[in-house]
């Protein structure tokens, strides 16, 4: 069967409609019979065999070794591509034409998504979409912004794929315990120290840390925890509510600022942020806080950056993998531009490990 | 009892010296039953109620409270000298003359070293150390030159502890294939194929993952598989040896040389590196490679840095959790000045969980 290589589109002649289209979902049909197809899409069908050669646009008969050291295919995307069709997929590039799905047009309108992966035994003739799937490199750089409902497949540099599910999410609990006013506190250099703090702020509401378990009678409060708590009008030091921002930026710079953006707001969707130092994260979080006593499982990982940040495909995989090793979902709170606490959007976006 | 602050040291009267040294190992003795005491023992007797108060130069009696919020003493080095104690260990400062043991002398010397905690059941009068401490918090660079030999207790920034233990270590390994000479390669944007490839150099040597698990037909090798491959006068990649230290420049800079600099010195010992791509690290290790089919558990997992990289605690904290999880021991790879490959030394350190 002839194939030709035109732009960044291979026609290949008579019955590859029938053989290619019809009975595996390659390409799309152009006319009866004729069918283009995308150059990972041919470069597959010569790596099966199906194809003999494709043939350049000045004569050269290309085959599967050849077309792919070519300019015209990427091999991270023919990798990802072969390993999609092993597990038993079939999948368009997310080109316009390329699918009849109206469940695909969102990811043909996405300039970050590479695929559109049907389920298994559906196929371009469907309206179903099972994944949107980017390609990227171990070593490429992924902004914030082209993640959530996106799939990435990581290609390492030992060719060896990952898969990474990214989704947008809401965060909610229950966590709601009233608390006192007028509690006061003691500023050292970076924690607040309580001297005499009404029972509940720990044992209920889990703010702070005993200086001693058996004896629990002084509680030491993070910058964090003692900021917000000085914001919410219940705690005082130093008889003042603002020098602990100041003592905050003095260590940690904007990024406390970021980071207290972010504690408010778990705060005050009922989750309880604690320290997620011991996972390399901001926070862990417990949704449904009602006594220290009876904690349970802390369900997520934080971790803080500003809106924009670019995520390194290996700190993605070295977060997710901890994260799902402590069976928590980590969760990147990305604050925007006015981050500073009381302003600026949270938005989160949840990372997870996916075996298609 | 009376005791006075002057200067970095308090001076306790009439039987301290029994009540404190004698029975518990608490500061050093100057002269028959005077005792002078660190700020952070003096901290901690008044902390027990062994101590009413300290009082200062100009007279104040300072209790826990005062003191604790007085410049005298460093509440992070008071919460680790405190949980020290509560897990049984003495421990005295790391200064000259504060105890006996010849063993604590190298302590004594080295400014980043903090406590000297001794095995349980010894104390200050005898010549043993368990454990050279540095205490640090979360929020503090740790320079990598501080390291080896050091405990590091972190406090967080809600005042948890955890300990972490540094060592300096040599790597060595089994692992030494024959190869045949001569393999050709073809570099693509980010990794070599080789269409062709001697069956030992996967099998026996473990270089490269087949492009096809089932075929096995193809090899394709990473950016550092192929430059060390060359640089052994092993394969050639378009005629050439060079173009791919190059390309691999081209996509990582300098930390290309850093890599492959620690990817040699690996080779070279014994020990088959391969991405540690799904760990978040550079590399993961297997010591004793004698064929693919029978590769059992990779042993370490290796971090590669430039020498005198500043730690972040936090940092730590994920690469070393991680790698407990799964059953491996973070080593870092400190590669010195001249990191281009044949030349920099490089320095192992590898960091694990220590419950003392």
């Amino acid at each position: 069967m002839e194939a030709t290589l035109s732009g960044d589109v291979v026609r290949a002649g008579d019955q590859a409609r029938e053989r290619f289209y019809d009975s595996s979902g390659y390409g799309h049909p152009v006319d009866a019979g004729a069918l283009e197809l995308a150059p990972v899409e041919a470069a597959h069908l010569l790596y099966r065999g199906d194809l003999d050669a494709v043939e350049s646009s000045d004569g050269e008969a290309m085959d599967f070794r050849a077309f792919l050291a070519s300019a015209a295919v990427s091999e991270t995307a023919f990798l990802v591509y072969k390993d999609l069709r092993d597990r038993g997929f079939y999948l368009s590039p997310a080109r316009a034409g390329w699918t009849d799905s109206s469940a695909a047009r969102s990811a043909i309108d996405d300039p970050a998504v590479d695929f559109v992966v049907y389920p298994r035994g559906s196929g371009p003739w469907d309206d179903e979409v099972a994944y949107r799937v980017a390609v990227v490199s171990e070593r490429e750089g992924v902004p914030s912004a082209d993640l959530g409902d996106l799939v990435l497949a990581v290609v390492d540099e030992e060719s060896e794929l990952t898969y990474l599910e990214t989704e947008h999410r809401e965060i909610s609990g229950t966590s709601d315990a009233d608390l006192p006013e007028g509690v006061s506190g003691e500023l050292l250099s970076d924690r607040v120290l309580l001297w005499d703090p009404p029972e509940a702020l720990y044992e209920r509401a889990f703010y702070g840390q005993p200086l001693d378990d058996q004896r629990g009678d002084v509680i030491q409060l993070s910058l964090l925890e003692a900021a917000y708590l000085a914001r919410e009008g219940l705690l005082e030091v130093d008889g003042r509510t603002d020098p602990i921002v100041a003592r905050g930026r003095d260590v940690e710079g904007e990024r406390f600022d970021r980071r207290l953006r972010v504690y408010e707001s778990l705060r005050d969707r009922g989750v309880v942020p604690k320290t997620g130092y011991k996972f390399g994260a901001d926070f862990r979080t417990y949704a449904d806080v009602e006594s220290v006593e009876d904690l349970g499982h802390s369900e997520l990982l934080v971790r803080v950056f500003p809106a924009g940040h670019t995520f390194s495909p290996r700190d993605l995989a070295l977060d997710v993998r901890l994260a799902h090793g402590v069976r928590k979902t980590m969760v990147f709170a990305l604050v925007g531009d006015d981050g500073e606490a009381g302003g600026g959007d949270v938005e989160w976006l949840s990372v997870t490990r996916l075996t298609p």
